[in-house]
């Protein structure tokens, strides 16, 4: 029954056959990556909007500012990668550019970034769907968290199951997404501009109240506001570095389409951030999230309680709701699904990454071959675990966890930008040909830019955001990075202890000494015997220790019996325990056959059950472990397999298949 | 470090010479067993008066009668006690009494009583011993259950260290407190009828209210009352079977000498159980538990608190306090350490119990050698939880306990009397001699009049306290009788499985194969070819599996170097995954030459810390697993010990050192 929900939870194992690594035509290749880069457009104006609040009605004025900031940091920003596409066609992201141009430390830096941010950004997007689903469902207002955290499990039990996200499923939500957004900003502007109408948003008269209900703020402790509206803006980036990824699943020219892909986001992206603002500020959208203290009131003084969550859902509703109701719902739903389709690719993300720390030696070896799908598992429950828990502890608050997120993101686009600096001064000293190197300047002229402007938005979200949650996330990049070292240090240290030298001992061991462990006269014994003496050691003994003495009796009988042509040994245990003395035996013969090797052959029970387990090879288990620590002696388990085994060789085969994903 | 405090906390391995089977003289062994069955002398009077409170002033009348009664039940069982111990000299526990006599479910039945009897015995033995401790120190009042969780995990740190209690650690309190007990008795009753001095407890002139603030109960609830208070006091006898399991570590005659100690013990605990409960009359001692709902008033109806907590503190109190000061300590601080020695007894008995259960083949086979040191913590930790839970969930209340503690105690007593009686059933069939025949019948009326008394005690126990707690202890046994019953039948199952029959496969395999993992060109690569080498198989080849093509091609480069006279093949896998190409590669081996066997000569890094066991051998030990589903296939670890393996070699010895206790 487990094993069927098992199977019912976590599917049938994939065929190989339902791998085809297919390259992406750009059509493809545009939604794949807009989820993740687009998404951020449909929280980043709420977030700009909802700190300006902060500093109360004059807040707002400065909405669009900020907004063409941020879409000029874009601007730089895609630019810059575009530059990264053409230099790592093999599809180097930020830690390969980082640790290659600016060393390990640089890498790993970045790396710990980028898992920080993989697990932020499944919180941030799911938290952000949950709030646009609220503009369609407000009956989930109070339940954020848990839906949430249900939104999370369900992905993370369709990616343990394997489903594979093909282009075309993230094609239909995205296309709509983007089609309905501009579709959406062009309506509204038309109406106002071109109709005359006066547009106004449910939100258009409130006035916003400040947390300490103080006067509007003004001069520094304004500017430290702008500050923060404009880094939490600035997560509008999450996602474009994504592409440096994925350079090889471009049809040929890959890079070359690669960048194409890359500059069509970063136009929709800016398009739509500033369309979104502007159409904001002419529909006079207020925002304001409740935790941060700010309140409405109406015209008259009265405390407001408004229901309007984003800039999104009042756009669509203002625009939408006169004339075209289904519009107001396409668009909201559209928003919702392309932020869950954002969370989604984490998933995806984040084993890949682990595969290629392993395989740099920062993480355990075993999560390089990323076939493995116990690997790959782990990779997906830890994700969905760190995801929940943030979720859980900020409430889903979209507000409080992007405090949380931006810096991740810029300490790995400044180091990356950097490192192409880097990579372009080296590639300069050995290029000849003036064409190449006068492109090769302006690139790194550009990156240069890149890595300036990165770094400078790296300082101002680090100052306007550490002590709103920033040093969080630098906790745990710290923890990460010590620990990915650790295990890097950890693995050249070994590495150097066994380098085969000159000097390393090459003799072979002359003769080999059999010993096989009997604690019952039975089949797998008798499988044992029959398999050692298969392998014609030097000398064979079977041994096997008193604890019981009408048990040493049968097994002596019983022996004598089956005529196994292997002579019996019994060693005396007074205190009733058989590690010790089979150890001791062991060890003995090994002292006077120091040039021999001592093989022991075990046998061993293949069970169906955990439970099962439990109840059989404990004895050998402990043997197997303590003959493991001396030198000279190799450990041969026999295996026999119950009937009850079939079973779960089926579970151990289904888990270490591989695991096909793209 | 964690090293350094684990040796402190846990203590030293003991030498073997530590060990000293030493036979014990009658003067050690009674305080040996007084301690378990005399001290419920020092509750089961409290516990007939705090019921005997809940009918009101009119239930102190039969405390008197129901003492006797319960002295009467202790007399016979202990009669009946004597006859086994002379039939079984061996140390038949009810266990084994059952088994051999009843069959294996009667066996079971008295197994699964005995281990909820040991960890109710922890449980009570200590919370009775706080509310002694309470006499003194009035302070603990309000943290008895946390006093009694520290004194438990004491308990279970000396017995982790594994503390010897030596007969004389047992000797002195023991003897104190059968001294000081039989003293305070004498003298009080010296005071009283030879002085003629008008002793009054603390709590003589406070009336008893009853939990419902109505009359004195009278009738069939006051017989309902009556019956409850009498399964209370039979908490008296517990301890009582537990000389019948200790025979053979009696100097010789063993059966006499344990008669005798048994005999001496019974006369002690009716002697004290009834003297203290005349005293108790004498003196007006009323006792409640304001947990049940009862409560004190004086004369003039205003309702008491007293702190009087115990008849042994009161009546030490009124015996002592006005002429002798020490005498009220030393009573007190006795019965307190006997109780807690009562607690320790148990972490013997259960560990011994497990034992004989798993040679039997109902628990775990492992923890049937008594030695190994795992295997004895492990059933001292799960002690020592099972009673800390217990002591948390009940708040360390007796009274509360005792509903559950007393039903397996006679279910034990019932069935191994029983168990005697078809003893000597089956003996008189095949005795001649009319002496001896006498001497049997004799012996089964004996044990018959015991299996009858019991039988209805625990028919009285049942009907009385079942919905007041000792269902719980009735489901628990249930849950284990059928886990045991599940584990026989899962050996037996195995066992038939497994038999060698004579048409059981021996042909031997023909040819080995031998094949060798190789992940890497370094010192334990080496070490896993000479030694697979050194076994001289007909074939050997070395397998790597390339996911890597760097890696591969480094492989290649060094193996060529190196010249290890072994052909090296590399195995494709298009998907980065080690498992699933080498299992294939076996299984194809295996489907070329079914009737050779394959040996694969797996390297293993042999480390010092768990954190890097994760980082090594995870590939090794998929590989182990699925191979060991496969027929013909056996597995060679050729473990190569890196230098930090020193450490955890030291840790892993000392865990499996044998554990020397008596």
């Amino acid at each position: 029954m487990i094993s069927a929900l098992k199977r019912m939870v976590v599917g049938r194992r994939l065929a190989n056959a339902q791998m085809g690594e297919t390259l992406l035509p750009k059509r493809i290749a545009l939604p794949v990556y807009a989820s993740d880069a687009l998404s951020s457009v449909a929280y980043a104006p709420d977030e700009i909007l909802i700190t300006l609040s902060l500093a109360g009605m004059a807040g707002f004025l400065f909405s669009w500012e900020i907004g063409v900031m941020v879409a000029i940091v874009v601007a730089v920003v895609v630019a810059s990668y575009r530059q990264t596409v053409h230099a790592y066609p093999s599809g180097g992201g930020d830690y390969e550019v980082a640790r290659e141009n600016l060393g390990r430390h640089a890498g790993l830096t970045v790396a710990s970034a980028l898992m920080v941010d993989y697990v932020l950004t499944v919180a941030v997007s799911v938290s952000a769907g949950v709030i646009n689903a609220k503009a369609m469902a407000p009956f989930l207002q109070g339940y954020e968290a848990w839906t949430a955290v249900g939104v999370i499990v369900f992905l993370t039990l369709m990616n343990l199951r394997g489903v594979r996200e093909s282009g075309s499923a993230f094609a239909v939500p995205t296309y709509v997404f983007m089609f309905s957004m501009l579709t959406m900003i062009g309506i509204g502007l038309l109406r106002i501009f071109l109709l005359g109408q006066d547009l106004r948003s449910e939100t258009a008269d409130l006035i916003v109240v400040r947390p300490d209900g103080a006067d509007d703020l003004a001069g520094w402790a304004l500017i430290a506001i702008l500050a923060r509206a404009f880094s939490s803006g600035c997560a509008a980036l999450t996602g474009v570095e994504a592409i440096s990824n994925g350079v090889p699943s471009f049809r040929p020219p890959k890079s070359r389409n690669a960048a194409t892909v890359l500059a069509m986001l970063g136009l929709m992206a800016i398009t739509m951030l500033v369309g979104i603002i502007a159409l904001a500020n002419l529909t006079k959208v207020h925002l304001i999230d409740e935790l941060t203290g700010t309140h409405y009131v109406d015209q008259a003084g009265n405390t407001i309680h408004s229901a309007a969550t984003t800039v999104t859902g009042q756009l669509a509703r203002v625009v939408f709701m006169d004339w075209f109701q289904p519009g107001f719902y396409i668009m909201v739903t559209a928003t919702m699904l392309i932020l869950f389709l954002a969370a989604n690719t984490a998933f995806n993300g984040f084993p890949s990454l682990a595969s290629i720390l392993a395989k740099d030696g920062y993480l355990p070896r075993q999560l390089h071959s990323r076939g493995d799908r116990l690997a790959y598992s782990n990779g997906i429950v830890m994700l969905s675990l760190g995801a929940i828990v943030l979720v859980l502890a900020f409430n889903a608050s979209v507000t409080a966890l992007i405090q949380l997120y931006v810096v991740g993101v810029f300490i790995s686009f400044t180091l990356g930008q950097w490192g192409m600096v880097r990579h372009w001064t080296t590639k300069l000293r050995t290029e000849h040909d003036p064409a190449e190197k006068r492109q090769m300047q302006r690139s790194r002229v550009v990156n240069f830019i890149g890595a300036m402007l990165t770094g400078v938005v790296l300082v101002v979200v680090l100052i306007s955001k550490f002590t709103h949650g920033a040093y969080l996330a630098l906790v745990a990049m710290g923890l990460i990075f010590v620990v990915m070292l650790g295990i890097s240090n950890h693995y050249r240290a070994v590495a150097r202890e066994l380098r085969l030298t000159p000097e390393s001992d090459r003799a072979l061991p002359s003769r080999v000494r059999g010993v096989i462990l009997v604690q019952r006269v039975n089949l797998p014994t008798a499988k044992a015997i029959a398999f050692a003496r298969a392998t014609r050691p030097t000398t064979l003994t079977a041994v096997t220790v008193a604890i019981d003495d009408d048990e040493v009796e049968q097994i002596l009988d019983e022996w004598e019996e089956e005529d196994f042509g292997v002579p019996l040994k019994v060693i005396a245990s007074p205190y009733r325990e058989i590690t010790g003395p089979f150890i001791r035996y062991v060890s003995d013969l090994r002292t006077e056959n120091p040039r021999d090797v001592v093989s022991v052959y075990i046998p061993e029970y293949v069970v169906g059950h955990w439970w099962e387990q439990v109840l059989h090879n404990q004895t050998a288990l402990l043997i197997r472990t303590r003959l493991h620590f001396m030198q000279g002696v190799m450990v041969t388990s026999v295996p026999y397999q119950l009937r009850s085994s079939g079973r779960r060789r089926d579970i151990t085969r289904r888990a270490s298949e591989p695991r096909i994903r793209r």
